[in-house]
C-alpha cells in the first residue's frame, strides 16, 4: 500500500477542512460571537498549518489503487469527524468531547441525530458549521476536494468509487474529474434554488441557507428545537418535501435532463420504483393518520413530509411520528432501510440495492422451482453483472451482521428494545430520529459516551458503506 | 406436474393423519373424556374413509421430480394443519376455528405459540394431540409416512429434500428410505429416554410423555399454564435443558456416534459453532441476571434453560425473560434467528446457514479489499459448492423480505412495535414466545382472526423454509 500518498492526501484534507471553516468564522463575525469565532479561527489556522507542512513534500510514487482509495476515504472521514469537532469543544458550547464527535460525525455522515437538548442556545456560527457539514458530507468530502483541486483521473476514480454510495458508480462524461465538477455544480445550483424558495416562505437568510444545506445533504440538522414543525407553514413544508425528494434522486438523471435525454430519465427503473414506494407509503400513512389531523389532506401534508424525510434519510420532522398508529411507524422504519437512490445524497441501503435484492429473491424462487431454468437479474432491461449481484446480496448479509452486532453492543447501555434497535437502524442508515427515547421529540444525549462513539462508528459505516473503514483493520496484515 | 401423484400422496396423508388420532382417542378413553373422544373418533373415521377412497386408484405415472416433491410437502402440511384442527373445534374446546388452525399449525410446525388462555382447562386428549403434533412435525409428517410405508427411493429423496430443514440434505446410508427409518428410530429412542428421565423427576406419565414430545419436536407446548416454571425443580430443568440441546443437534451426528466415528463428530464445524454460541450466551446472560436471582449459579440455571429453549426454538419457559435486562433480551431475540443445527428438529435460519452467511460476509470483505484475490467459502475443511453459497444468501434475502412484509401486514392489527415485530420473528423461526403482549406470561389470543391466519402462514413458511408453499402460487402458470 502506498502510505506516503495516503498521508499526503490526508494533509490536503486537513488544509481543505481548515479553509472550509471560513464560513463559520464569517458567520461569527456577522453575528458578533467572539468565543466561537476564536475557536474556529484557532482550529482553522492549526489545520491549515499542519496540512501545509504535510503536503510540502509531494510523494514520488503517486500511484493509487483500490485499497489506497478505500484507506484514503476512511482516513479523510475520521479526520473531518474528529478535527471538525474541535471548535464545538474549544468554544465551550458542547463541553463533552464525545458529544462533539457524535455531533460532527452525525453532520458529515448526513445522519442528523443530535445530542443537543437546546439547539437554540447554540451560537449561529456553530449551527452554520453543523449544517455546512451536511452539505459537504452529502456529496462527499473527498469528492469536493477532487472537484476543486487538480488530480489525476485514475486516482480520482478510485477515490470516488470508495466514497460514493450505491452498488456501482457511473461516469457522466468520460473524464471522472470533469464528472465530479458537473455533479457539484448541479448540487450547488439546487441548494441555491432551495435557499431562494425558503426565503420566499418568510425564513431569514440564515435559516434558509441552513435548511437548504441540511436538505441538500439529506442530513436533518435544524436551527430550532422543534425542527420544521416550528414554522408551521404549508408553503415551507411543501418546498422542503419537494427538495428532499429531489436530493433523494440519482444526480446523473439531472445531467440527463440537462442533456435533454428525457425518455432515458422517465424509463429509469430505480426512479420509478423510488417514486412508487414513496407514493404508496404517502397514501397509506395519510389514510392511517387522517383521524388525528382531521382530514385526508392534512394527513397527506404530514405523511408526505415524513415519508420523503425518512426515505431520503434527511430526518426533518413536522410531527412526532411515534405518536402515529403502529402501521405508519412500521412503514417509516422500513423506509429507513430503503433510503435514497444510488448516486443521490440519501443514505440507507439505496433503492437500487433493494430493487436488486428483490429481484435476487424472485430469481432464487424460480431457480428452486425450476432447477434447470437459467434466470438472470435484469435492470433497465440489461442483465446485471454476476459480480454486482453477488456483491449486493453479500453487502446485505454484512449489513445485517453489523446491525445485529451493534444492537447487541448497544444493549449494554440499558435502554429499551425499541430505542436500542432503532438507534442502530437510524444511525447505520443515516436517517436521524428513531422511536422510543430518540423520537423526534427526544435526542441522543441519553446514551453514555462509549455508546455515542459506537453510534458514530455506525454512522460512518453506513455513510461509507462499510468497506473503507474495514480496510483500516487489515492494514498491518496485508502490507 | 404430476397432479395425480400429488393427489394420491395427499390421500395417503389423510389416512395416516386419521390413524395417528388413535393416540388422543386412547387418551380420551383412559381419562374418560367423551366429548373429545367422539370428536377425534369422528374426524379419524372421516379422514381414513376419505384417504382410502382417494388412494383406491393408484396413479399410472408415478414419476416425481423436484416440483412434485415441493407441492406434495406443501399440500401435506396444509392438510394436517387444517384437518388436524377439526377435533379441537368439534369437541367445543376451542370454539373459534381460526384459533383451532393457529393452534394446530403451531403444533405441527413445532412453534409452540398458543392462543389458549387456560391450558389446564383443556381435556387431556386434546393436550396429548397438541404435543403429539410437535413430535410428528419435528422430524417431518411426510418423512414419517415414508418411514412406515414402502416407497420408491428417488421419490423419497425429492420429498425428504423438500421437507427437511437446512441448506443441504445428506443421506446416512446409500438408500434414502433406509436413512429415513434410521433417523426416526434414533428420534423415538431419544424421546423414550427423555420420558424415562422425566418420570424419575416426579412427573406423571402423561406429563412426562407430553413434555418429551414437545422437547423432541422442539415445539414448546406444555400441559400447565406456567410452562416448566410450574414444576420448580432443578432436576427437571436440567433434564429438559440437556434434551433441548440434544434435539437441536444434527441427527446424522448421532448416527456417526453409533458407528463409533467419534473424531468426525468432534470435528464437526456446525456442532462446535452451535455449542460456542450457546455457551457464550449462557454465561453472558447468567452474569447479566445474577442480581435478579441472587447468585451466579441460580442465574446460570435460568439462563442455560432459556438459551437452549430459544436456540433450539422450543420455547419452554422457566422464567419470563421479558423482565430480564435488555442485553439478555436482545441476545435471546438474536438466538431466535440462529435456531438449531441443520438436520435437527430445531427451527430458525439454522446454525449452518448463519455460519455460511458469516463466511460469505468475510469473503466479500476480502474480495473488496483485494479485488484480485480468489476466495472460496469453506466448511469442515471442504470448499462449499457455489450454488449452495448463492442459495444460502438468496434464502436470507428472501427471508428478510418475507419478514418485512409480514411485519407490515401484522401492524394493521394495531399492537405495539415490540409485539408486532417479535410475533413475526417468533413465528417465522418457529420459536414460540416473543416480547410485549406475547411474552411467556402472555399469549397470541390478542390477535384478530386474520392476523392469526397470517401468523399460521408465517409458521408454515418458517418450518418448510419458504419454497414448498410458493410452488402452490405458481402451479397454474407452469403446467
Amino acid at each position: 500500500m502506498n502510505y506516503r500518498m495516503i498521508f499526503y492526501l490526508s494533509g490536503q484534507i486537513l488544509r481543505v477542512l481548515g479553509i472550509l471553516m471560513l464560513l463559520p468564522i464569517v458567520t461569527a463575525l456577522i453575528y458578533n460571537e467572539p468565543a466561537s469565532r476564536n475557536a474556529f479561527a484557532v482550529t482553522a489556522l492549526v489545520l491549515i498549518a499542519a496540512g501545509t507542512l504535510i503536503t510540502l513534500k509531494k510523494p514520488e510514487n503517486k500511484s493509487m489503487y483500490n485499497r489506497e482509495g478505500l484507506a484514503t476515504v476512511a482516513f479523510a472521514w475520521l479526520i473531518v469527524s474528529v478535527f471538525g469537532a474541535i471548535p464545538f469543544f474549544l468554544s465551550g458550547e458542547i463541553p463533552n468531547f464525545a458529544d462533539c464527535i457524535f455531533e460532527m460525525t452525525s453532520g458529515f455522515t448526513t445522519t442528523g441525530s443530535t445530542i443537543l437538548t437546546d439547539i437554540e442556545a447554540m451560537s449561529k456560527s456553530c449551527l452554520m458549521w453543523r449544517s455546512f457539514s451536511h452539505f459537504l458530507g452529502g456529496m462527499g468530502v473527498l469528492v469536493f476536494m477532487l472537484a476543486i483541486l487538480p488530480h489525476n483521473d485514475t486516482r480520482t476514480m478510485h477515490i470516488v468509487r470508495a466514497e460514493s454510495p450505491g452498488p456501482t458508480v457511473g461516469k457522466l462524461v468520460s473524464k471522472m474529474s470533469f464528472s465530479v465538477r458537473i455533479l457539484y455544480g448541479m448540487y450547488i445550483a439546487l441548494t441555491v434554488l432551495e435557499t431562494v424558495f425558503l426565503l420566499f416562505g418568510g425564513m431569514t437568510f440564515f435559516e434558509a441557507i441552513n435548511h437548504a444545506f441540511a436538505t441538500a445533504g439529506t442530513g436533518g440538522f435544524g436551527v430550532t428545537n422543534g425542527s420544521i414543525a416550528d414554522y408551521d407553514s404549508v408553503y415551507i413544508d411543501v418546498v422542503i418535501t419537494v427538495f428532499m425528494m429531489l436530493f433523494g434522486v440519482n444526480f446523473s438523471l439531472y445531467y440527463l435532463l440537462l442533456m435533454k435525454k428525457f425518455t432515458q430519465v422517465f424509463k429509469n427503473e430505480e426512479l420509478r420504483v423510488f417514486l412508487c414506494i414513496c407514493l404508496a407509503s404517502m397514501l397509506i400513512i395519510a389514510v392511517n393518520i387522517m383521524d388525528i389531523y382531521g382530514s385526508f389532506w392534512q394527513g397527506l401534508r404530514y405523511s408526505s413530509f415524513q415519508v420523503f424525510s425518512t426515505v431520503s434519510t434527511t430526518g426533518f420532522a413536522t410531527a412526532d411520528f411515534t405518536t402515529w398508529p403502529i402501521l405508519s411507524q412500521i412503514i417509516l422504519i422500513l423506509l429507513m432501510f430503503v433510503g435514497g437512490c444510488a448516486g443521490s445524497t440519501g443514505g440507507g441501503l439505496k433503492v437500487m440495492r433493494i430493487m436488486l435484492l428483490f429481484k435476487i429473491a424472485i430469481k432464487e424462487i424460480r431457480c428452486v422451482l425450476n432447477p434447470r431454468a437459467i434466470v438472470t437479474v435484469k435492470c433497465d432491461g440489461k442483465a446485471i453483472d454476476k459480480d454486482v449481484v453477488r456483491g449486493v446480496s453479500s453487502y446485505f448479509v454484512l449489513f445485517a451482521f453489523l446491525m445485529a452486532f451493534s444492537i447487541l453492543l448497544l444493549s449494554l447501555d440499558g435502554h429499551d428494545v425499541g430505542t436500542t434497535t432503532t438507534a442502530v437502524i437510524t444511525c447505520l442508515n443515516n436517517v436521524g430520529p428513531g422511536i422510543g427515547e430518540i423520537s423526534p421529540s427526544g435526542n441522543f444525549s441519553i446514551f453514555s459516551d462509549w455508546a455515542k462513539l459506537l453510534l458514530s462508528v455506525d454512522m460512518l459505516l453506513g455513510r461509507l458503506e462499510i468497506y473503507p473503514l474495514l480496510v483500516l483493520f487489515t492494514i498491518r496484515r496485508n502490507k
